[in-house]
């Protein structure tokens, strides 16, 4: 049997020492490609380079294993590996990460590593976004390892429902202290920014956004309280944005 | 009794003829305050600004209406009118575009102008976001009057539910032919991306991105169906991308 086709991508860029542990990982399990951004995309969200020219370089910085640089964002890594650099190949799994901060919650709307996972799922193919809950570019990765591989393991085993990319978020804690593995749902948090203003040398404002993240979710099922209680969450995303119920509200309250 | 308060905001910058006429509409139904990227900010999606800093200017571009140009997102935009401009305000609407292309299906992830309306409703604040269906930038506008006027007063009278953006899309054609209003999902349809290949002046390859619209989505009661029937489409939008069904397959199929 041949091996599974896994392209990995992220969102700090492809020397990053996230980028680098998924790539050690994923290649016990499958061929690897790395399609990834030439410089950190932190924040990035969906965007795609519209109305710009994009670059693809050749790398050699994972030794044998083929890899790109690319001078776009996360999705448009994303969008370039599946119709150009793979595209007349079966691309069996994408992975992004692991990502040097929390993408849990809220978060997922403005991450790159999770913006090209879902760019994966749109283009039909299973995905997972990899995030580890410390922000240190030195944290230590040792502890993920096992939880990784099983993760990516079932997803080429099991599948996972057409549309659908995972985001997979990690305790910042010692491998002894994981209790485990949760499925969960979105906490309804979000960040409540603040901005601080400053004057350049040059006489003129400018702002830096500084944010706190606020949980309003009470509830037991969903990844922050997973999270908080040394777990590994996986919330199950998709990329129909309906708000279905609102769709009923609107009928009938409104006079459209 | 006092004025509705009223964001405006964009993706193709503070200059673009979509966001003198939504000022123009919405400045008749309440006060209106603007912030919005000084530069165009297509196919940003839901990128912020993290690791840099951040410009707000004043600006006189709408005569009497308070209004700031950006440097940055359109959801920083968002951020800082609700966390700086308009701190100790209660917002009452925000309202993104009108957009100079469709935000219709798929394009809804990718596009700056509905990622400032879903801040906005993560924000807690009723958010709409309007888009033309034609990329000329010299497009026809006037037949969107009635009908954009009309949404925001439902929206701003009746209420949407907590964390629901609209994601409302004009056809491009004159206001007699059109039907009316039809809420909607997403359609299920994609872009599939070309690159087409060139080689610049100094001998290095380059890519534009180029994508063609497939809609796969057969059913009556989408986004694209009701656009291609001449309605105006209405998709509320949500923030909460969790695949709820997917948790149940996950926990049930996977080991984990």
């Amino acid at each position: 049997m041949s091996k599974p086709l896994i392209l990995v991508t992220n969102d700090d860029g492809i020397t990053s020492r996230g980028i680098q542990k998924l790539v050690e990982l994923v290649s016990t399990i499958g061929e690897v490609v790395v399609v990834a951004p030439d410089s950190p995309q932190s924040g990035m969200g969906h965007a795609i380079t519209v109305g710009d020219t994009l670059r693809l370089k050749p790398s050699n910085i994972f030794g044998d294993i083929q890899a790109y640089e690319c001078s776009g964002t996360p999705a448009d890594c994303v969008k370039l590996a599946r119709h150009y650099v793979l595209k007349d190949r079966k691309l069996d799994l994408v992975v992004s990460g692991v990502n040097h901060g929390s993408n849990s919650s809220i978060s997922v709307l403005y991450s790159g590593t999770m913006s090209a996972a879902i760019e994966g799922a749109i283009e039909g193919c299973p995905s997972i976004g990899f995030s580890l809950c410390d922000y240190d570019i030195e944290a230590d990765l040792s502890h993920i390892d096992e939880f990784l591989v099983q993760i990516v393991k079932e997803a080429l085993k099991k599948g996972l429902e057409e549309g659908v990319a995972l985001n997979v978020n990690f305790p910042p804690i010692q491998r002894q202290k994981i209790k485990g593995i949760k499925v969960c749902r979105q906490a309804n948090a979000n960040w409540e920014e603040d901005f601080d203003e400053r004057t350049d040398p040059y006489g003129r404002k400018y702002f830096w956004m500084v944010g706190n993240f606020v949980n309003h979710d009470k509830g037991e099922d969903n990844d922050e309280t997973a999270l908080a209680n040394n777990y590994v969450s996986i919330v199950p995303c998709q990329f129909d944005l309906t708000a279905y119920h609102a769709i009923r509200q609107i009928n009938e309250d409104w006079d459209i």
